[in-house]
Formats: structure tokens, C-alpha cells, sequence
């Protein structure tokens, strides 16, 4: 459904190109200093308009339309309203009939037996990832400064230089996947519950809600499916839990370990790449070249690392807010 | 916690060395045939015993303790308990003042301060994977013979074949990781739900809960990143949604497209290597060499299939259940 | 939390005297026909206005923000907003020192720490049941005609005529309490889920939610306990569970056993009664005489026939959802 | 479902003359002393064999399964089996052609379509209360010796002297319903959560879900329907909360008030009965007499305080373990 998360209870909703995007927040203290000017900073950084990324801007303004009182939280519900206006839904009404190719258009076809909104890929829109990157900017504020959440992009269609691997996509006038890596320091030990609710589970869960991701790992991930055990094993070397290397990616048991959270994920290229494709066509029941029209991003995976730090921000504000409150041991 | 899914509601309990371990599944439906034999065939692919797995053997037999009546599930919740037979705890109590790399020894004291079951790994242990595989048994059945759930594993250490990389470990006295990979024939069109529990963020959240999964990828998954648009699509070539490609792993948008879901786990080595390692010793407070004594497999991954296709299974369980009944569509 | 239901999934936010009030419903199926019109009967008669309620007057015009698409639900989760505009807030700021007996004003403050949205009961106040009769109106049409979901006011301060109840609560100058009684006719048999969501488990506790039961029972309910087992039984007459009589108010086991569910709910007094009062005054630390000023329902009883009809319908369509088409039985 | 509470998650399971009965609790802190002795004084409370209760008798013996070790809570899921040994199941099969007035018979067949466990009432019997009790033993550990919750019965029959309505009962031959008091002293400020979950929402939701309940209140309850506000209303005397009256049961706006939590529940009169009752005859469609055999208890209401005590514990447990530790003020 489209809620996530126990104390940090995050609930989406909206369209691409209906009348708002928006989500709910319950769970949030009170007395936490929070104005429409928090947002800014992360909500521009998820905003298109760079190289690579999509030529559609919206204002991006966040309403906050209950849970704050005084520039304060009230421990009521958060609500946060994004209108759309900056929609042009004709681009979208004539491709009904050519399911586009990686994306959810034909399956939501199916699923709601037409009755989705598919102007801009409806409810499955990228646009809803705006609600996780303001839910992102209260968790970061529950996590405190101790704590850093940091993510960037590491690999453009292979490429370890990002900007490289752009150029190369740009000049190839197609669109192209990316790695994004999240690394988390100063977090305590023990955040993760047992069994179903490991600190990977619970992030994997999240990241996979973000659209195009394809792969998550942590730590050294793939790769340590080809290790020994002594070299993928991380030395404790002190009684803060300090490993001498960090191959588990800061997560054992699926609890945290003291060390550097690492997350790193899979993005696929840009379903809507400007080369000319071959689909469906519904009404003919033939298969055509297409060629999607419409504003989209060349590499999503350039505006994935809000979005992660995001969730993974909200995943752990979650567990934080269990783990440093409840008795874990009674005294 | 220790409960997962919203239909096919499964709870695990228990501890390696303790009283029992066992699983409660709610939400099953009346007028299943189920006996202790049914469950036989998968728990013995579960067990320890080959080379490369451990030779603790127990007999594993699973009770049925509430739900059955005449051989047949009632509709109440099925409660199945696994009793601890054969252990041998002395093997871990002298162990406690070296948690040993890569287990839970360490997050586990500091998270429940001491007070966990820390015989065998307790609740942390592989041992609880049986509870998995006794809810996979259900699972498929309620999937029925339509829908064929096949993991297998496909690398062991690196090696795409894993006889050979089994034997490279074992020639090399180290533990090892290995991939498994897990594919699923049959499935209709439209399972999954927007926006948080897609088809990857389900089956992820529950293969994280088994031990020593550190990825997860579906379809090309991070070799996707490395692709170009037009080469990752998947061409559609009818109106059943078939594709011509299946780089999407049979999952768009989060919702099955009614192509072969495959879904890939990345397994670290074992962590009770049977080579010398260093790590903490918590009484002197000094890195020490230590050695894990205890009955360990050398390579875990030769026991996942089992458990992925399980928890596959669940969790396709859990959206069939959700998706074939309640009206997505009003009529 | 601020969240019911598991398949209409309601989610309330706002507060009285802030932007707006408003819910999201999640699991709604596609295609059920929506407008803005259809709202607005069971609004207008949870309104004030009406001798004994309220004037303060809002338009309440439910706005539609996501999840509708041509007049269509979509599957998608359903926003509904009502923002608030005839707000007096300097009304409630001076009383902030006076914590009004029977309201949530000094629990709220010590729960929230002062920093609750105190104006007009925040979100503590009865204008969040717009939002249950809002989402009342989609859960009526998932039941459909056949089932009839119908409440009345059965007693105003202990009268069983309520005008005559009403008027003497006016010449007393004083507020008064009553009773309503909600039946619904027309349910298929098996409605319910043992062991914790009986039938009168889920409506009992979305009941509570709304501000000022403070009893509930079902059938004969209280009366019950002065009976005999013969008198109380009903005797099943005929293979459609028809009974002779109806003391168990429809519901036997938890489950609806097709003959009309009766429920009765019981409303204290508005506690903002014209009269004089003693309370405490915060910053004297003395108990004072004080008097509630504002806009307020002398008999809040009165307006909560729509919002019971409301709640019932939420958690019967809940049911409904579940019920018809898990596979209860395996075939 | 099964499962109810989100920190102290309690899941039951079993049927009356199966393997067995049980519970899994999740949630609870390590560290907690608990043994079987623990769960002996509250299980004989809820046992038959006093004068108007059923001769039959278990052991009851709680069988620790998991998450115990070496006489404390280990922080793991704890499970507690009760084995069924003194079963007399021939008592039932004859009469399942007669459903029984006042039992979930007739609903559970048409439900679980002649699958369930019918044998004493299978899943669906009050000895599922055990599983309450013990949950209630562990909910009043961590509710610890400063918070007192004790219930009693107060009315047999309609006679305020439970003793002298029980006697009426015996001498009619006939079973009887009562009422049955919880109070709960020592409650902090502030426990329940807006807005479904209200103190009263949760206390209610699992009061129904001990069979026989049909009706509950808080504070003066179904009596403040007929009261005035000025009456009604308790007011505040000092910076405590504390109330000169307590008509509210210690709850305002769904939330401890820190005055005694009062909660009083219907108890309909045994549907066994012993006298003869009318019901159909499933095989010949006809209304026959008919006698209940089998051992029942003459006023099962005589059971419920320490079932109403146990359920009001874990309610309470619940909310103790979010709002103490859970940051509701930010600092």
C-alpha cells in the first residue's frame, strides 16, 4: 500500500499531472522547528533542469497543510501538499494506445482495468518521489547532526566518472542507467529488529519504492559472493565495535555495527529514452516504432541520491525513534 | 518484528539451542490439505548434511500445532514447532568473550545487554530459516501447480560452476560465498501494490531477513546501470504483455508484467570460517587470534535455494491473495 | 496512530483552527464514480446550524486532490481536503491558562508539551469527523444498495422523544448527552476475523475515535447482562441464519450472522456547556469559576448519527473487502 | 486477525480440543524475570471448578517455548504453549447438525465452509482466553507495582450482590449474564494516541475480543447520555489533573487523564444453557428442541475479571512502552 514505516509512518499519494502530489507524516514529535524554507535545499537538488535530467520545472513548493503550528511540529499528523501546474497532459493521451516500454503503463492498464490516471505515468510518476524527499527532511532532522546521511552518484553507464559517462549518453542520444551509493556515519549500534525487520530489509523495502531501482546491496554486496570467509570477515578491534575493514557495510545480524552504513544501489536507464523503440501497438494488436515525446530525464539515476538519502534517512529515523525509547532492557 | 506479509501473515519464534523454534501463519484459508509429510520433502533440502554443510543434523520434524483438523487447514491460525534436540551449547558458552566476526555475537549483546540467548547464534541463528521453509510449503500451495517457484544456486566463490568453487574452498580450509538465483514461471499479470510494497520491495524486505544475504537484484539488476535505454527495454510483442527481452526480471513499475520473475541474492562466506581470525577479546580488551569451533557450513549459500524460494513464495502468496480477490476494478 | 482499517485504509489529518482538515483513503478499487456532489449530503447533515448545534458555520466543500480521475476512482490512494476559513481563533488563546473541563486541553498540553495546536481543540476537535463522514460516503458506496447503513438519535438527555430531551436542555441553559442507534441491514453472513477483529472489536474501536462516546454495545448490549441464557438466545430459524429474535444485535462470534447489526453508542454532554464552571487556573494554581466562551453544539449527540453511519460503513466495507474475496475457503 | 498491539504484539492461536492453545508476544524488553510460576496465580483465577463455572479442568500448564533464558526475557519473541489433555470432543460431533443459539457454530461453518475445528467451539472458545491471561501476566510486569489494575464482578444477573444472582441463576437452572469493573490506578498523564487510537479505542477494540462481551463503557458510560454538562464535567482541581469527580473513567479525549481508568463490560448469559432452547436441525431443515450437553460454565461472567484485567494490562503495556520512551517533545 502506499504507507511505510511504524513511528515514521510515511503515506504518499497524488499524480503526475492530477491536481497535487503530497504525503502524510505521523509519528512526529513535537516542538521540532519546521518551515516551508527547510525543504528547499533537498527538494532542489531532486528538481530537473541540469544536464541529463528533465526540462519540466514545477515550482516544487511544499504546503504544509497540518501537524505545524508556530513553525513547530505538534505531534499531530504532518501533511505536505505539492499542487501541480506545470503539466501538459495532451503529450501523454495519444500513446495510450503504445504501452511504453519499461514503463508501468501497460501493468497499471491491467491492475485498474484502465481507470488509472495515465497522464505522466499517473500515481507510478516519478513526481511522487517529491514525498519522499520532504518525509526525508524531517527524518534528517530526528537524526540529528551527530548523524550524516550522504549519498552521490558513483557510476554513469559504467563509468566511474559520472560526467563522462553522461557525455557518453548525450552523444549517443540515448538514455543511460547509474550507481548511487549512500554512506551513513555516527550512527549507534543496535538499530535493526529481529527477524523480519533488519536494517537491510527495511531500507531495501524503501529504496525499491523509488522507480527504476533495480539492484541494492550493502557493503561489499555482489562482490562478497565471491570472497572467503576470512576475507570478508571484519575484524572488531575495539569495544566500540570499530571493524578494521568494513565489508559488511555497517550492518550485521541486520543490526547496525557501529561502523559506516553502506548502501548502494542499481538504477536502470531512463525508460523514455529519445531513440526510437519498438512496442505494442494496442489498438492494432501489431507491434510499431514508437518514439516517446514528452520531458524526461536522460539519467534519473543523476536525481536518485536525494531521493535515497531520503529514504534511507527515514528508514533509520524510524528505527531510531523505536530503538533509543523502548526498554530494550528492563531495569 | 518478528512478523511479516498482511494475508499470508507468518511470525517466526525460537533460538538455536532453545526449547523449540517455530513459525505462526495466519490468514491461511480453510480446506487445504496439509500434513507433516508435506513439509518433509523441502526441509530435507534445507538440511545440513552434504559436503560443504554443516553435520549438525537435526530431525527437524515439524508439529502441527493449531490450525489442522482431519488433515485439512481450518482457517484459524496454523502454529508448526520445530523442538531442539540435538544441540551442543557448551560448544558457544566459553565463546561469549569473543564475538566472532561477521555473527551478531556483538550487536546482539549490546542491542539486549546481555540477556540474549546467545547459544548457537539464538534467535539470530539459520536455524529460524526452517520456519521459513515450513511457511513456503503453504505458500506454494497456495500459488498452486501453475505457478512453478525454482531457485538454484549459480556461483559458488566466484565460480559459475559450483561444484568446482565448493571444491576450491574446501581445498583452501576457508568459508565461501556464492549466488542464488530464483525464478518464477506462471505468474499472472498485475501483482504488486503502489507505492511502497512493489513486487522487488516485498520479496527484498523478506530475503534480507535471511542470514548472510548482503544483495539482491532482479532481472539484469546492477548490470542495468551499465546499459543504455534502448538496450534494457523490453520490447512488448503481445497483448499478454509477453516481451521479447526480460531484462526488467519480469516486474515493471513494481507490478509483474507476466514474464519470469527472476530475482539474484548475493550470499557472503560463511562467517565461521574454520581458519584463524582475530577479533576483540572483550574480557582482556585485546585483539586476539580465535578460532570458531562449533558444526558450521562452508558454504551457507548451498542452503538458500530452499529458503528464497520460500520467501519467494510467501510473498507472491501474500499479492495473490490480495490481487485475485479484492476488486481492483468496480464492476 | 492516525490511520484504520487495513483495506480501506482512512488516514485523518488537520486541525480545527489550522490550513485544513482532511483524510486519505488507501485501497479503494478503480473505477467507482466520485464527484464533489456526492459528498455533500452527509456533510450537510453532519453540519451545524440547527437548534442545539453549532453556528459556526464552515463550507466544508470537500476538495478532491488525488486518486480521482474523471470522475473515477482510479486505485490510487483518495485525498480529500477541506481548508478552513471561518476561524476565530482569539476565542480559544485566552483560555489557554483555563484547561476546559471534559475537553483535551490539559492532556494534550502535557502530552504534547505545550506545543499542541490548542485553537478550537486542534486536532483533537469534533471538526476532524468531517473526514470520517468524508470517507463514510466512499465506504457506503462499496457497500451498495443492498446493504443499508442507517442511524438516529434514540434519546436526548435521557428522553426517548429527543426534541422534548433538546428543549429541555435549552430552557436548562445547560448541555446534554444522548444516545444513537445504528442499524444496517442487508449483510452477507461471515463478516468478522477472529481472534481480534470481531465485528464489534473494529466498529467499537473506530467508534471511540469519535469525540464523546463513551460507551458502545451491540443487541440488547447492557441489558444482556441482566438476562437468562434462554431469554438471551436467539434460535436460528431457517438455513439462511434467520433468527427469531435479534439480542445478539446481528453479531454472534464476532461474525455477522445475517440479521440487522445494532449498535448503540453513548455521547456524554458537550463539555462546552454555557454554564458556569470550576477548573483550574494554570498560572494562579487556584480552582476558579470560569465560562467557555465560543461556538459550540449544546447537544454534540445530534450530529453524530451521520458520523456513526460513517464509521460503521468504514469497517463493514473493510470487511467486505476481505471477506468476499480472500479465498476463504480453498477450492 | 490474530495478532493485536503494535509494542506489546500479541498473536494467538489453538482450538478447544486440538493440539493445543497458545500465544507469541513480541515486543517485550530482555531482561524480565519470568518463569511458569509467574503465570500460575492469574490461570487458576480464570479456571472452572467453582461453583457456577465448568467442571472442566486442564492443568494449564504454560509451557515456555521461546525467548526465555535462564528464567529472563531474552528480548526474542516469547511463545507459551498450552497442551489440551482433557478433552472430551464426542461431546460435539453429534451435535453439529444442531448449530447452537448464542455460539459462532452456524457463522464459523458458513465462514470456513465446514472446515473449522468444530469441536468445543474450536477456534472460536473461550479457552483461547488462557492465552490472555498469559499475555496479561507479562502486559502487568511491565506495567510494574506502581500501576494497579484490578477487576472484580460487580453485578450477576441484574443483582449487585454477584453472589445472591448467581444462587437465582442456580435455582432457575438457567445460565446468566453480569457485569464485570476493571480500575486501573496509578496511570501517568497522557497515554493514548489520537485519533484511532484513544485509550478507549484500544481498550475496546480487544475487550470484544473475549467472547461473551457485548457492551462497554468508560467512567459513568452509558449514564452520561441522560446527565447535563455541568454535571458530567469533572473539574480539574490541582496541577496533577487530578479531578473532583471522575465521571470521565480517567480518559478525556482518548487520552489518561492520571485520574483511575474505570471500564465496565456487558456479559451475556452462557449460550450453553442448560435448559432446553430451539434451534434448527441443519439435516432436516426444521426448528427443533434441542439440549446443550457437554460442560459450561452456569455465568461465564464469574471468569472475565481476570481476562478483562489481562487485555487492559496489554492495552495499557502497549501505549506505556510508545509514550514513555518514545520522544513525544522534542528536545
Amino acid at each position: 500500500m502506499n504507507s511505510f514505516g511504524r513511528f515514521f509512518r510515511v503515506t504518499v499519494f497524488g499524480e503526475s499531472h492530477g491536481a497535487s502530489v503530497g504525503v502524510n507524516i505521523d509519528g512526529i514529535p513535537a516542538g521540532i522547528p519546521l518551515t516551508q524554507e527547510d525543504f528547499l535545499p533537498d527538494l532542489e537538488r531532486r528538481k530537473g533542469g541540469a544536464r541529463g535530467t528533465t526540462p519540466r520545472k514545477e515550482e516544487d513548493l511544499p504546503h504544509l497543510k497540518s501537524g505545524v503550528f508556530n513553525d513547530l511540529t505538534t505531534g499531530a499528523p504532518i501533511t505536505i501538499l505539492f499542487e501541480n501546474n506545470n503539466t501538459r497532459s495532451t503529450d501523454y493521451e495519444k500513446l495510450r494506445q503504445f504501452p511504453r516500454p519499461g514503463h508501468a503503463d501497460f501493468v497499471a492498464s491491467k491492475k485498474f482495468g484502465g481507470f488509472e490516471d495515465y497522464r505522466g505515468g499517473g500515481h507510478f510518476s516519478g513526481r511522487l518521489t517529491l514525498n519522499l524527499v520532504a518525509a526525508g527532511v524531517i527524518a534528517k532532522k530526528i537524526l540529528g547532526d551527530a548523524i550524516k546521511v550522504e549519498a552521490r552518484i558513483t557510476e554513469v553507464g559504467g563509468n566511474p566518472d559520472p560526467e563522462a559517462g553522461l557525455e557518453a549518453a548525450i552523444a549517443a542520444k540515448d538514455s543511460v542507467g547509474g550507481i548511487v551509493e549512500c554512506v551513513v556515519t555516527g550512527l549507534p549500534i543496535g538499530l535493526g529488529e529481529p527477524f523480519f525487520d533488519s536494517v537491510e530489509s527495511n531500507i531495501a523495502h524503501a529504496a525499491f519504492a523509488i522507480p527504476a531501482i533495480k539492484g541494492i546491496e550493502f557493503g561489499t554486496g555482489f562482490a562478497a559472493a565471491k570472497m572467503k570467509g576470512v576475507e570478508h570477515n571484519d575484524p572488531i578491534v575495539d569495544t566500540t565495535g570499530k571493524t578494521a575493514t568494513n565489508h559488511a557495510g555497517g550492518v550485521v545480524g541486520g543490526i547496525t555495527n557501529g561502523n559506516p552504513l553502506v548502501v548502494r544501489v542499481a538504477v536502470k536507464p531512463t525508460s523514455s529514452t529519445p531513440k526510437d523503440q519498438q512496442t505494442l501497438n494496442i489498438a492494432s494488436g501489431e507491434v510499431e516504432t514508437f518514439s516517446v515525446k514528452g520531458r524526461h530525464d536522460l539519467c534519473i539515476a543523476l536525481r536518485v541520491p536525494v531521493v535515497l538519502e531520503s529514504i534511507v534517512a527515514m528508514v533509520l529515523a524510524d528505527f531510531m525513534m523505536l530503538e533509543q525509547r523502548r526498554p530494550r532492557v528492563w531495569q
